[in-house]
């Protein structure tokens, strides 16, 4: 199909399967092969090495990215120059959404975290969802999804202390690990403290607390002595199962 | 015309100048006569007496309210029956948007904070939505800002201090009541705290040290010493202003 074309100087060509998992993604679903090729008209699929900053806060966006590989940081610069990790988009997840649509400046600055391939689309995407309904519909759904994400996470930080924070991330990672009583950190503390919301010294504290209930911790290595106890510690919310969710508009009465 | 009939039983007849006002705003805006007829077809208006719940956590919504006068608050109820304001959201705002597009249940419970009318959008709205592309970018650029509201709390929950989190909405407060130096706090600390994500016993240390540069607290009215002083606390992001913010959804190139 004409979407599976050469890309511009910087690009790559896309691949047919990369074509095929795009057009199962959210912002694709439904949509006819001219539209698909029209949205990617002109778009750069693209790999980063890590720390390149591909936005800056206060900036007017130039693209809506999608992480096909890899993770984002979103980061801002204090007035001091330090420079404090918001939160991490690992892939398969959409960004950039609100931004990319109404041109609104970027609240935060965003750099890859690690070796990331990202689908960079054009402005040509909103002249299309101006006409076009099926894509429209796909970006209600796309933005409902990241609505839910923010609201679920401004109920964790408001709600939840860091000991139960963190436990919740240590279950996640657990049964992303297939249930290994063994786990591995995905990424170093700093990372991982400005990803739940706290400083690092607050992570150090809650990691402390967690060992009264057997969790052990090795440089990255995390060892879950009772999974019930930390469960017990974690409190976890059964209506946000954060990034499982499959949400998509209801056009139905 | 014709969307301004009578209303069910329970509703109220919608006044001329009460739909003027909604045609004015992000879901009806540019929408065409019988649209918006076709919007209010069986929807309601209504008050509520302060206390009334209107959702709960867990169910699927049945309405997308828009708050009209008065505010809601949302809250979730704990493992030991407590419940924890988590926002308030006060008119006009619109509220319960995503869920009602994607029929996911509500992550948090809603009950009127004070009197409030509410103008409460049946199913319809997503019939609608299916054929309607004005309506479709309409909710877009709607979802566009809530995200970006969303987005912002994160940051400020992540990024500043109890103190200048206080100082920040004491400012805004201030700004509201067009730079009176003797400010009335809209609700109890109680409700304060948790719109700003602190606990009481937080907010009330975080008052003490606002009493450093000036800030001096007799009930519900906050005197502001030195304003200058209280902006150097408050660290304001210029990025976000938010609920001043009039996104909308871009369709050009």
């Amino acid at each position: 199909m004409s979407g599976a074309r050469g890309w511009g100087a910087m690009g790559q060509t896309i691949a047919s399967e990369e074509l095929e998992f795009l057009k199962k993604s959210l912002i694709f679903e439904d949509l006819d092969d001219a539209t698909v090729s029209a949205l990617l008209e002109g778009s750069l699929l693209q790999r980063f090495p890590v720390g390149t900053v591909l936005f800056n806060q206060g900036e007017i966006p130039d693209f809506l990215y999608l992480v096909l590989e890899g993770a984002l940081e979103l980061f801002t610069v204090g007035p001091d120059g330090d420079d404090t990790i918001i939160e991490i988009l690992e892939a398969p997840y959409t960004y950039t959404v609100a931004r990319g649509l109404t041109m609104a400046t970027y609240l935060v600055s965003g750099r890859v975290a690690w070796v990331g391939k990202l689908l960079m689309l054009r402005g040509g995407l909103r002249s299309l969802i101006a006409e076009n309904l099926q894509l429209s519909h796909n970006m209600l759904g796309l933005l409902s999804r990241q609505f839910r994400v923010m609201v679920s996470q401004v109920k964790n930080l408001k709600l939840k202390t860091t000991a139960e924070r963190l436990s919740c991330y240590l279950i996640s990672l657990q049964e992303q690990q297939l249930g290994a009583m063994e786990i591995t950190l995905p990424y170093d503390k700093r990372r991982i403290a400005a990803r739940l919301g706290m400083t690092p010294v607050s992570l150090s504290r809650a990691l402390a607390k967690l060992g009264d209930v057997g969790v052990s911790v090795k440089g990255s290595r995390v060892r879950i002595g009772d999974i019930d106890a930390l469960r017990d510690c974690c409190k976890p919310d059964d209506l946000i199962r954060e990034g499982q969710e499959d949400l998509r508009l209801v056009t139905g009465p």
